[in-house]
């Protein structure tokens, strides 16, 4: 068990903030860069079916090709690493076989064992959601793995901005997903603070405990 | 700075899994469980805005009347603890006025000096979004703090199920939710693993690195 002390997840949660100026000069190191791209990958989502592809944009041309689409917002260039998450359009049966293919060669078992689980699935996200109901879906299981980059990040000691503030559209048509059958929902910036952010040094504001939180 | 090693990250969210059974008998001790509080209170949200309340269900009667709204999944009984996860509906520009008058108490400001900021909010989430628009943006940040949530729980080696099989409205029924406005969206439990809850053992199953990142 590798499990942290309750001091220190709070310390980091309150470290971390929503990065407005990054240090242009300072990258993640690529141990580091992994580390966060396998907690991407480990995030939770609903049937465990991860209907999403993170796009890791690396490319300085590509990246001030997006900073119009992002309302001119500087961390889009001047982050370490630009994430953009996006969900899979057109979820079907197909999707769904692939995922139980996957389950059954992980877990040593064959697909036709997983049946149940399948038709599950099926009967809850294709017979029983039209395709927006599916976007909207799939769109939350982006944003819980968001939750759980910032989370990630910030126990890494790595600064990190989510940014709604971008036009979806605009971002689908510069990195050409729709043909891939993708669709930019949200973003996130990784690196680390430029000196000079004022917001560094901003107080937190949450709303006081007994207002977010109720006991029942 | 009490930043993690990258490993220790891995570790903790490879050894978490949805747990399907609690052992029923052991709780969260009261320090922990304070800590993954604050943590969800820590929450980032967009506009730092909050949308949510998060209503922690103690009363096992309670608990007991939930469960034929869960699908009769035990976790709802079982954990140690319940989070249901609500929006808050009718957000409204009196909504924003509150966080404004919030952020200049916490920030020592008066609350006209914050006028550029709240007037962006009021565009973006009142002018420019219906009732829905905004009750699924709400929804996506309520999914980003559950992945918060989740995460940090796998960081102090606390088991959690998140649930979605669940009926929102009748959550909102029996909680009383319509009356204060809120929404049920999604719950977690939360607590130990029993020792014989077969899911713990199973490999975990997610695509390969390169079916669910690119780097462009």
């Amino acid at each position: 068990m590798n499990s942290i002390p309750p001091q220190q997840l709070l310390a980091q949660l309150n470290w971390r903030y929503a990065t407005k100026q990054f240090d242009p000069q300072r990258k993640i190191n690529p141990e580091c860069w992994a580390a966060l791209e396998d907690a991407l990958v480990l995030s939770p989502s609903s049937f465990g079916l991860q209907p999403w592809k993170f796009l890791v944009v690396t490319d300085p041309a590509m990246r001030e090709k997006l900073l119009p689409a992002s309302w001119g917002q500087r961390q889009v260039v001047d982050a370490s690493h630009l994430v953009v998450f996006t969900i899979k359009q057109h979820l079907s049966e197909q999707s769904i076989a692939a995922y139980v293919n996957r389950m059954a060669e992980v877990r040593g078992v064959t697909p036709e064992s997983l049946a149940g689980y399948r038709d599950m699935m099926v009967g809850s996200l294709i017979k029983g959601r039209d395709e927006v109901a599916r976007q909207l879906w799939a769109a939350n299981q982006v944003y819980l793995a968001l939750g759980n980059f910032l989370t990630s990040a910030a126990l890494l000691g790595i600064d990190a901005c989510p940014m709604e503030g971008i036009e979806p559209a605009q971002y689908d048509n510069i990195l050409g997903l729709n043909s891939q059958s993708l669709r930019t929902v949200v973003v996130a910036t990784a690196g680390y603070r430029a000196r000079g952010d004022k917001s560094a040094g901003a107080k937190k504001v949450r709303f006081a405990n007994a207002d977010v939180l109720a006991e029942v």
